[in-house]
């Protein structure tokens, strides 16, 4: 029977500013992706958002970023290889102290925006970036764009990994998403983008924009907390899962 | 016989900016309160102190600060106990993975400037920042002004405390720090700095600015790598104390 | 016949976090105070607040802070006198270029938060910030607390002042806002707040929370954007002015 | 009769820490580019910079940057068009009011590190940035690398344009700097340096790396004050242009 985990940004609320509805998507997901203070979150949000994990079963990774808080880490920045593995050290291991506080343990690394897409294209870096989680702890899953380099470096350095896929987003025929900018680069029917998660999740496969079916592997499904639609979404996409025989379970029991 | 550490605060360069002659400094002491980004440091940095402190044999302390880095961690600011906790959960974890990663293990917590003064003077804060430090790990060790409400509230909730000494300044009867603007707040005399510290060690005594003698628990002397100058110092002081019979030991020994 | 200022705290966001209701607001106030990007804002923000201004034909203030992001301005940082003019300087100088560029004149300051309380109370750093001001802009009007620090300082530079009252504060005797912490600080009742600012405008007093009338000078009335109901009580307060035949007019024309 | 103006980068410590001997070069140079705060300096270095300039009589102009303190602004960062027109703003808008309070005119602006390398080469950012300098001042002039696509963005929207040359960096054919990155990239021998800026400021050419000549303006020679040897470059540059008859003059002389 297939298995796949569910995973979700939180904690990136900042300061006196909320982003997410975090306490409402939290009770439907599986993995929490926390934000590390860099794009979004801060010390009190790192805390209150671990203790939420902990109250809802939920399994604790970090979700580090470029330097980057007026982008919100999703702008390029052309950090060395040595500045990203101590980025990623830095962010994970302040993070690390808030599980700790609460009897946890942290459980798998996704890095964010900008730095999670260029880690996927760029062998590189994605290899500095699995350095720094490895710094951290040998057995930290890398949560990385399905079938990208970032997959690559990790399984090379033997880390554990989880594949992830987008309900939302579009594929090329290699792998990749299709660029937000492209037309047809976003899947808006929600019935669509349900339709193509149940597939690859039990077929392993989805069809690209050019039409053909590509192979896919989904180890975790990305999904949003920043909204109503986005909740009922949420709850939408594991309905049909559970219908088609899917289990939705945390990320150790899919891997 | 007596022993005593000798501590001095490490990698307070940032970015570009290099503050420090660290590396001439780290032969002559013990233990090292090492930035954490927040008023100086920042992550190469920190790899690199860390690193530094392994090629010594010189534990490693974390050195947290209110979030000043425009000015050094010096001003107070008016942080809640929440706050101030979570403050230090941060820096102490995103240090503890640079140990970790060197396969050193985090010793002890010296908070930096303002906040290591307030919560000298500060029950609450004391607490809150104690706190913190022991959701890091309840083994570290608290670095606090001899003493002081901080030492206190380290006692209070368990965790082994290192008191700590300065050459350089007097001291009010009450065994806290002469204010830095009053008259005679320096000891400039560098023979009386040396005499005053090997005193405070072997004696337990220290002439407050009264002119009365105060007893004092020194367990660790502030030293300083900010020039030819204060490296001049910490071989005299360290060359003094020897001579009268005291042995310079990591903290783990003198405790 | 009574004229009266209302000011509003706008331009708040910040990079992807949105604060504030400003376009719903801006068509009911006189005076908008614009975020400089020290306690919120960031130069995006910065140019679409000042459009809006603008567009709307309320006067452009600056509303600078004390460095502190995390704590959105509210936080009591012991900044020296020439810290404090520099950073007004640096902060109302940013936002005068966004001026510029759309053709205004930057109208008045007022300082955020702690910084603004703060030197309602220590005549020192109240000079200091005047004199960062006039340093702008001779004729750039200060906004402060009515009856405080911070209106002698800007008479005696002899710069203008609009002195500033709170619908929904108590007074001490002394003209000072009642501490947010003790009972009764806080007006809650709306009827009784707008009542309490009439006579403000009308007869220039208000009752104490000691119950005591004191005298009250009031050029403008602090409003908020911050959420439905904070926007009928802008509404309900202008129409409770206009009922009472104060005109709610620009603070020019005020002074 | 040949003039040149001689730019130097000053007010770049930070908080503190110290970087280069502003005080020792500005006696030789005749325009100093001010960090804003974004790479380097800080509020009470940009007003003690400016004073400086005053002091000397030397123009000053602001040094903009990405934002990135961390990489001392020399890090790629992809901005879009409309912010880097507001971040220039900003930075830019706050460095004139350390002018106004010290009765001086802002005179020109260079972009800092990778963003003044950027421009260099992208047509639409080089638009933005131009576009952002024309909001604060009609008259400001832009300062960019010779012959490179910043130029043709400010002569395009009718900005007046210095164009710039670098002592101690080889040229390609088409007038942009050798990657730093390849041999031969750097001119160290201090004596041809000097030959080759004489010779592109009376002659209007520069041998490329290839060997051939190309032609290039001159306006402004970028120097450096971070050091002792910088310091003795500046003297040495200055001396030889004096010998072949070229005046060292402030860029409005040379424009």
């Amino acid at each position: 029977m297939s298995r796949i985990d569910l995973n979700c940004d939180l904690g990136e609320s900042f300061a006196t500013y909320t982003l997410g509805m975090d306490a409402d998507v939290i009770p439907h997901i599986t993995s929490a992706n926390v934000a590390c203070g860099w794009h979004g979150g801060d010390p009190l949000v790192m805390q209150k958002t671990v203790a939420l994990c902990r109250q809802y079963g939920v399994a604790v990774g970090a979700h580090p970023s470029y330097p980057d808080l007026l982008g919100f880490g999703r702008r390029n920045m052309s950090v060395t290889a040595d500045e990203a593995r101590a980025y990623i050290k830095y962010q994970v291991g302040a993070l690390m102290a808030f599980c700790r506080a609460e009897g946890l343990e942290l459980h798998h690394v996704k890095p964010h925006g900008a730095l999670y897409n260029a880690m996927g294209r760029d062998p590189a870096l994605a290899e500095a970036v699995c350095k720094g989680i490895r710094d951290c702890g040998k057995n930290l899953i890398v949560m990385a764009l399905a079938g990208s380099a970032a997959v690559e470096a990790a399984v090379s350095l033997g880390l554990p990994v989880a594949q992830e896929v987008f309900a939302d987003r579009a594929y090329e025929e290699d792998g990749s998403l299709v660029d937000r900018k492209k037309p047809g680069a976003m899947i808006t029917d929600e019935n669509e983008a349900i339709a193509r998660v149940v597939r690859m999740v039990t077929d392993g496969k989805v069809q690209a924009i050019t039409g053909r079916d590509i192979p896919v592997r989904a180890d975790s499904v990305c999904v949003h907390g920043d909204g109503p639609k986005a909740l009922a979404f949420v709850r939408s996409i594991r309905d049909a899962l559970q219908k088609a025989g899917v289990t939705v379970a945390p990320l150790r029991e899919v891997l």
